[in-house]
């Protein structure tokens, strides 16, 4: 067994004078004689002090930059500013070395498009290292959330035949070759030579499979990955990203609402409480960025500003309806400032509207309900159509300051004639989905649920503003590098 | 927003006399008057008794198994046996029929083969319910573990273009269409004209990444889907499949021994803490199963006091080459009953080998080390040669009564050249992994990780015997229905 001690423990302990070994990478080697020191356990440094006169030269040169280093010594109370305490090291070991002509990572700050080319390293560097640890509480927060709530944890399929949900262009999976592929007598592929004797793909939601699960426990989520194939080169999609879609029987839409809002208080919570040092860190890399800006593109609220505001106070509520109303009178649409211009109801929103909605009318967190059955999911629950005739749908989107839609949900269609004759009209097959219809034919009952795309969870608590700087290893057109 | 109460908070209530409502799926409707009904909080179900006098035949007709209906009425003390309380209803309400002539779960018992074609359904028997209760607190359980430990949970990529690892047969992923296949000049497949603009597989480990991460984090851990294009039905294989990969720096095969007995144990308690009646219900169903079985072919443990020896004693530590000793002079390859004999140092060992010692031979879990470097990873550390010369690695597989490998693991091989010259002995292409290989250039550390099947976990836990049933819908060839 390897014997050491987290930097983390360390820097919070007050055991002078006891014998400790740290192992970590060195940040920073100052003077022949202090090493910043990092293990990963938290963003602070250690300062290892070490006396030059008693170590040899060839170990000092190999004292580098993202060096792998076994240091022993006594735990003191430091004099320097900004830290407690200090290791005075009686030993140093070599781990791994760090060749500084070769190593990308200097002491300096690095662009994030270069940290993007590196991303097997760029862990190593504190934005880093603060964003993946603010990803891990939120995930964590998640699972707990739900856990308390008593909400099933349900791993919905990956590999899925069914294409019938319409959410998105999809990937193909297959081991068919494309030399020699198999073909039936009229010249298609036969797929029923491939590995599921049908044609798979990789899922983009595991929803309609959750709802299958929430018609027997009642409450279940899922967290998993969903894939787009979709040629979106932009700052806010992902080819692969991880969705967290809870699902639960007898409820509405206003049940789910209620959801939603307790949810995304509960990990933004979560993620203050226990990634302080994290978020002021991001909070004054924000404010830093922000300085750059010019004067009218700052934000008006720092990161935790933002954060405690969420906390703070109850998002938005209204319907598209109303939604249209105020978009359509607003001095953007009036002075034709909009790309888009709101003329008529039934227009689907455009990001630029919904920032308007979320940054300048409301100015925080929007709840739309009710949306044009037009221009919504099949799955989606019919309301009654209104005064002017016109029919919606029980749909909600989340609306969030710099992020756009965060969430969208709905009460699901659980009249099963109602569901068909709207499967019809889109030219959904229903053989397809007789497992889906099977919930409406036996035991049918009210039901509701949306999805929370992670990755714009993260973006919105770490404030990054490109979606591949909050994932390991993003995936997007041309790009699946590591 | 829709009023109910949970049946798992009323049967734990003495609020006597309060109203309530509840609602949920029909189980069992006797004498016109006594209704169980399940919400899916828990296995029990709530008994609402009606007084058919007062309700319309209309209605009481619709009271079928697997209806769903929402009931009100004063919770009251109950006189019947094997319940506590029960809903003396004033009003019920159909939410969903459910045809008794169509609907495939009657009271009574299904097989789990039946069960597995109408997957969408089986959730609402006491079984499923059970399995994926169990399910859903082990992946807690496990997230809760690493949390408390300071590890970091990591998403490592699902599509990947590393085909290097050869953990198995891959999935392909792209967006090319199998006519009018894109060709370079050579008439080969132009994969630079595929999304990624390369060829891309499903993975089948998160290991390399999580490497990657572990040198910067220290501590860190996947839970993620991984996939296998093998063309094996059998009871323990799935095409798609989760894993959890915990990988650790500064740490030898001696911590990552420890860390998987320590979590094995831990996630165990959990659940016994947590799914009590759960468990209690699998024990007597595999007991039930257990009675139809010939004396000599049952088991000597129930299943909670196989869970129970796993907590209280520690698994079995030993090396490949005492393995085969002990295997060479057993009786069962003394009297040739072994399908695989084994004769010499070097052989890989079969389930029926893996079987013998930890069922027979030692009778609880065993951890093996220290295999032939031959017959295991490129990336595992590599032993000094033994006194023979013989060459081993710092590997280990954890084996279960019942299982056999949960958990295959091993220390990693820091050293570069140690590296990159096994890769070159096996072929495997080092420009590919020049991210992985980057690691060892730059600040390398002894470090170990491993990956434990979760399937295979719920498996043991739960008692049964069949992976497909411990997955809300297997993946498996020529298999991809829901």
């Amino acid at each position: 067994m390897i014997k050491r001690q987290q930097i983390k423990d360390l820097l919070k302990s007050t055991a002078f004078d006891t014998d400790v070994t740290v192992m970590g990478w060195v940040r920073t080697f100052r003077n022949n004689q202090f090493i910043a020191l990092n293990d990963g356990s938290c963003m602070s440094n250690i300062q290892v002090v070490i006396d030059f006169n008693n170590l040899p030269d060839e170990l000092l040169k190999r004292i580098t930059t993202g060096a792998a280093i076994s240091a022993t010594g006594k735990l003191i109370e430091s004099l320097g500013k900004g830290q407690t305490v200090e290791i005075k090291a009686t030993n140093v070991e070599i781990l791994g070395d760090s060749d500084p002509e070769k190593f990308p990572l200097q002491p300096k700050k690095h662009s994030l498009e270069f940290l993007r080319e590196i991303a097997h390293l760029r862990f190593r560097t504190n934005t880093f290292n603060a964003v993946f640890k603010v990803r891990h509480a939120l995930a964590f927060a998640i699972h707990q959330f739900y856990n308390e709530r008593g909400f099933v944890y349900m791993h919905t399929p990956i590999i899925t035949a069914s294409d019938a949900e319409g959410a998105g262009e999809m990937f193909k999976v297959t081991t068919l070759d494309f030399d020699n592929t198999p073909r039936t007598e009229d010249g298609k592929v036969d797929f029923s030579q491939d590995f599921f004797a049908r044609a798979t793909n990789l899922t983009v939601s595991g929803q309609l499979e959750g709802e299958l699960a929430a018609m027997a426990f009642g409450k279940i989520y899922t967290f998993g990955p969903t894939f787009r194939a979709e040629n979106s080169n932009t700052t806010r999609h992902l080819a692969e990203f991880w969705m967290i879609e809870p699902e639960f029987a007898f409820a509405d839409l206003e049940d789910n609402m209620q959801l939603a809002e307790d949810m995304m208080k509960y990990v933004i919570k979560y993620a203050l409480d226990n990634c302080k040092d994290e978020l002021e860190f991001l909070n004054s890399r924000l404010a830093e960025e922000d300085k750059q800006k010019p004067q009218n593109e700052r934000s008006e609220f720092s990161l935790l500003e933002k954060l405690d505001f969420c906390l703070a106070n109850d998002f938005e509520r209204l319907t598209y309806t109303e939604a249209i109303r105020i978009l359509k009178s607003s001095k953007p649409n009036q002075k034709k400032q909009f790309k888009y211009l709101i003329d008529e109801w039934g227009a689907d929103l455009q990001s630029e509207h919904e920032r308007y909605l979320v940054e300048k009318h409301f100015k925080k967190p929007v709840i739309l309900t009710d949306y044009p059955a037009d221009i919504k999911s099949f799955y989606m629950r019919q309301n009654e159509p209104d005064a002017e005739g016109r029919q919606t749908v029980a749909a909600m989107d989340i609306l969030f300051p710099g992020i756009g839609e965060m969430i969208g949900g709905s009460q699901r269609e659980e009249r099963l004639d109602r569901l068909t004759q709207r499967m019809e009209a889109l030219n959904i097959p229903q053989d397809e989905l007789w497992w889906y219809l099977d919930t409406r034919r036996f035991g049918t009952a009210p039901h509701a649920g949306f999805g929370l795309g992670f990755e714009r969870l993260v973006l919105f608590v770490t404030g990054m503003t490109n979606i591949r700087d909050v994932i390991a290893f993003p995936r997007f057109p041309k790009n699946a590098e590591f």
